[in-house]
């Protein structure tokens, strides 16, 4: 708000601060020393009085390009440290060692802070107990707002530290000092898009802090803690993050009902042993008909259809609670500025009355229509291709091994999988970045619904990348034992690789190779310690551990009725990934930013939509066992008649789940009437509001 | 608000001031003579400066008991015209002809208009020309806020005073004169409900006005308008009225399309006369399979099941900018006082803080789980009963006729008819007292809850009413041919009676019986031209207008590829049925007191749910076809897989329409835009107006 205020009233008098700013700076000096937490020295200075304190604390780490010039650098330092009347970022810079180490580390006074949490509509502890949205005018009433160390958690100033340098716009046409004309930025530039693509920033990160990390991965997962400090993780990694893991925590003790129903159906039904030999082996041994073994397929299939939705809605509560509680509710993302990739016209935005480019929703739902959906469209179908390109493949080897039947023509037998595996990983990576490129060209305003879509496209490809060839067994081939047999070596194998790829793998490269290179001394200058955190890998989202819950969800409600144990394998399997991702993202990569987000966005509706199609597949999937089948024929049904009374009950099961999912509220009593009372206030203040012009 | 305001402040100086106005009054004398729009005298002086005016309309009319004692009425005026803080209604009160007449008739001021309209939360052309939450403080910078009359519509005003009325509550344990002890008021006991147990007050309702009404029924059905006034019903007759004729408005545009497809089906198909002479006569002509006959029907289904998708969705965002236009988008009924019949403990509101009593939401789910639901399933189970008797009973007496065959039996097999519809009805009676009973003991607390819970009882009850015979045929008894010719039976016979029913006899009655004794001569005092309205029946409410609609619109998406002529006969039913209703609404009843609202209501759902239940339904009645089947036969196709095929078809169905309901926005952009305008600038306000009283 500031800032487009800024660029509104802009001219003369900023530019004329900022050269005023550019002369007062000693250019030549070495700067102070940093330390672990720095004071004062160094630091370009405080534009507002309030904010000067002694300690100054490292957030955010820029690396410049190895061939930055130090004029460059100086410009950078004096913009960041400039107010964001004059155009700047309102920040504190800290030039690492000297004038030319290839490094700025930022910082962020309390006045940018406290602003930024008001534009981001952060709720905080109001002095009533309250969580309320945080107004920098009334900042005096709010809890703990003197300390900004307490009153916002790291992930938040960190990320605060972000939106305000992503938010840096040229406010007239500049030179950039010790960079080429074609360099040159424009009005309203976004000046660290411009700078990226210049290559004087190559990368802005934020810092660890070694002593909370400490503390949280104790708390987290050395022990043999049985709950996660989701408040810390929150603190620490940012909401986005925490969400993740409190649904993983949820999920994990939501699985204890399913699990312990698939143990005693199996025991019960004396399959446990005959069942495990059966899948691992693939013999296909013989199907004997046990009564009530089949009956307890259909209590499990129906009970976790039941469940999914159950616990979709319960979740939802706690999300709803969550995010009450770490002060995400009332996020002002629509209200904010534009996220930097964004681009339009200039013009007023009529909600809130602000200069900024607008682009017209019609255009992004054309684009999103014509373009975005029939190239998803196109990669599916070559999913489906490959699928079908593989089983001819199949056949044909098949047919040559049985005509040859050779060294050579067993080699052959591996050709089809072979192939198939490199061409969807190919398919795959090429839909990637298909898939950004594709948002980006639907240019959404803000970060989240970017992110939103982004997530929705790939989500949808890659669910169906795995769930094809199962979908096509269970469906077309109708093969029950082939589909059970899958479905168990999937869930035993990818659990067992995957736990193996995600934290072994990493582990030990960390330990073995990349750890003796980092190895700290307490004497390494405090410098060297920050550059040493850019060596990690760059933490690669949520995306690949959401899908994954996904997917494992996907087995557990889309084929429950095949394989009771499912619950039992994942409950073990998440309560080691807890621990095994709590550890990667602590130690084996670099902190990430992380956005304060409401819930889970897009992922909610994901696993909420799978529990549906669930009814469909299982009611199929009941109906293609041969047992039921031979037991309905015993009994005197056509299959006409079972077919219609698999119809019924696959409707009757939807119908309570709608009901269900309608009746159980979205969130809990006590969030509504906190909702509603920040909504009635809100109405009472526009009600005084338009009293004051009135009476001045 | 202010009442509540007053209701904390209470005590001493309230008392004091209703004291001060009973003594102020001069007890004995003859007020002025009423007028249609009457001037000064006569009336209750007004209590706030700047509503002084010479003309006064008189809005709402008190009829009293006969034997209502003077002071009793004298005592009801001054409680009327008192002002809020001194717990009275803050209105204005004419005594009629003299003290002992048996009516009252009541206006309002300026301020007490303009003080409703805020706490109701209605939106108001502001300066800017936007709609903006109407706010007292602010009144000047809206339109017309000067003059009431224009800035109010005349079912608004009414509202409000039958809301003022019906917000009165006793500030302390006081007598009524003129009435025994017995019915003393109790400290903050509802003064109107009390008033009307004891027998004081027979009937509140709002006075026609007859210019407006004359001009009114002028543009709407007296000639051959397309167009209906909605506008200006929206201002005679409130928002509610107006939604139900805009919904029908729209409704019978949009069932063009269809209409035209049906009318050209049959034409083509040649099966136009057939099939009316077919279903009239009853006589089950020949099935002759004609292939484009019935791919005709299937076109006809599968357009209908998507139209009524896409008709509902555009109709929700006509519904948001009619709201939008109609001033009622932003109701602030949860943030009102809560509706007279709620009771519970007196308690502090958490939402808005003020004194009033509470009643926990667990409590009225579980009276609804415990108590309303298994009640209106034993009621939807006594309608199945008496289905089932009343085909045992016809199975009784047609095998009686075929033993016996005289007259006597011939007779015989009408007794079941009419025994079935005697019981029906009788059911249906008890049942809308037993579901009005309910709703009260779930104790709502706002108005337009209690409606919502009301109306979704009765409407489930009666749709199973209606539509429980003809499920019955179309999938217990699984004959198409029955289900034709009752449908087309239904369709010609039920509108033709209900039109006959609905317009014609009342409109005889009110002709040739009634009017001669309401006949008006201009020289009629005023108070006998009041008087003569409340001989009008009572409007009995929009349940049987929307029931009827919601059942047509069964007709037409639950069997539509039985019969393609439904929306045909349904066009030309709805032409007259708009005239009809607004003829009725207008000269046939009273005038109803109309909330303002948002939309629909409960009976956008049951639409919605409606179109999704005929999915299925047309599936199945698809699969029923003789004709198709005979073809799939043909075609070599198993029963089972015909089956699967029309289950894999409606599943599809069903996703198309959840895929089109999410794509269609339920709101207009423009709208959306207004809205988040609104919830932006009461952000904003928010964070102003915490920093008041910080500086003060």
């Amino acid at each position: 708000m500031s800032k487009a205020g800024a660029d509104e009233g802009g001219g003369g008098s900023s530019e004329k601060a900022l050269q005023q700013a550019e002369d007062e700076t000693p250019e030549g000096k070495f700067p102070g020393k940093l330390s672990a937490v720095i004071s004062g020295p160094g630091w370009t200075k405080v534009t507002c009085p309030c904010c000067a304190t002694e300690r100054v604390e490292p957030l955010v780490l820029v690396k410049l390009g190895a061939n930055v010039r130090p004029e460059t650098k100086r410009w950078l330092i004096k913009l960041i440290g400039a107010s964001q009347k004059d155009g700047g970022a309102g920040l504190l810079a800290h030039p690492g060692e000297d004038a030319s180490g290839n490094i700025v580390v930022v910082s962020a006074p309390r006045c940018t802070l406290l602003r930024a949490a008001e534009e981001l509509g952060l709720c905080k502890t109001y002095q009533s107990g309250d969580m309320e949205a945080f107004s920098y005018n009334d900042r005096d009433n709010f809890k703990d707002s003197d300390n900004t160390e307490v009153f916002l958690t790291l992930a938040e100033r960190q990320f605060m530290v972000k939106y305000e340098l992503d938010g840096l716009r040229a406010q007239r046409d500049l030179r950039i000092p010790g960079l080429t004309d074609g360099c040159a930025l424009q009005n309203r530039d976004n000046v660290w898009q411009k700078l990226g693509s210049a290559g004087v920033i190559v990368d802005t990160f934020p810092l660890h802090n070694p002593e909370q990390l400490k503390e949280l991965s104790e708390a987290w997962y050395s022990g043999n803690q049985l709950v996660q400090p989701l408040d810390s993780v929150n603190g620490y990694f940012g909401s986005s993050v925490a969400f993740y893991f409190s649904f993983l925590d949820f999920y994990t003790w939501s699985l204890l009902p399913p699990a312990i129903l698939g143990l005693s159906i199996t025991y019960f039904s004396g399959e446990a042993q005959k069942e495990v030999v059966d899948s691992v082996s693939g013999a296909q041994v013989e199907e004997e008909d046990e009564d009530h073994g089949h009956s307890g397929h259909m209590i499990q299939a129906v009970f976790s259809m039941l469940w999914s939705t159950v616990f979709m809605e319960m979740w939802k509560r706690r999300s709803s609670s969550l995010s009450y509680r770490w002060g995400t509710l009332h996020l002002a993302e629509r209200f904010a500025e534009p996220r930097p990739g964004f681009h339009g016209d200039l013009g007023v935005n009529p909600v809130t009355g602000r200069v900024e480019p607008l682009f017209p929703g019609w255009q992004r739902d054309l684009r999103m229509a014509l373009v975005s959906i029939p190239m998803v469209g196109l990669f599916l179908g070559l999913v489906i291709l490959g699928m079908l390109g593989f089983y001819w493949g199949e056949a044909q080897v098949q047919q040559l091994h049985t005509d040859w039947d050779s060294l050579v023509s067993q080699t052959l037998l591996y050709v089809p999988s072979v192939l198939h595996i490199v061409y969807t990983n190919m398919l795959a990576t090429v839909y990637k970045t298909v898939a950004r490129a594709l948002t980006e060209y639907e240019n959404h305003r803000e970060e989240s619904s970017f992110e939103k879509h982004l997530t929705a496209k790939v989500l949808v490809f890659t669910f169906f990348n795995y769930f094809a060839v199962l979908f096509h067994i269970a469906f077309f081939k109708q093969d029950v034992p082939l589909l059970r047999k899958r479905l168990a070596s999937l869930l035993i194998v990818t659990q067992l690789v995957n736990q193996v790829t995600e934290v072994a793998i990493p582990f030990l490269v960390d330990r073995f190779i990349s750890a003796p290179h980092r190895a700290e001394s307490e004497d390494d200058p405090q410098e060297d310690k920050f550059r040493k955190q850019s060596t990690l890998p760059v933490f690669p989202g949520l995306f690949a551990e959401y899908i994954e819950l996904l997917v494992q969800f996907g087995y557990l409600s889309l084929f429950s009725c095949v394989y009771p144990l499912t619950a039992v394998l994942l409950l073990v399997n998440n309560m080691t990934e807890i621990r095994s991702d709590a550890y990667k993202i602590c130690k084996l990569f670099r902190k990430p930013f992380t956005p304060p987000v409401a819930n889970m966005g897009v992922w909610q509706l994901a696993f909420e939509v799978l529990s549906f199609v669930s009814v469909v597949s299982n009611c199929w999937l009941l109906l293609l066992s041969p047992r039921l089948r031979g037991l309905c024929h015993e009994a005197g049904m056509s299959s006409t008649n079972i077919l219609l009374s698999a119809v019924l009950v696959e409707h009757f099961l939807i119908l309570v789940k709608v009901v269900l999912s309608v009746l159980i509220p979205d969130e809990p009593d006590w969030i509504r009437r906190k909702r509603e009372h920040i909504e009635f206030t809100s109405m009472e203040a526009l009600k005084l509001q338009k009293l004051q012009p009135d009476k001045s």
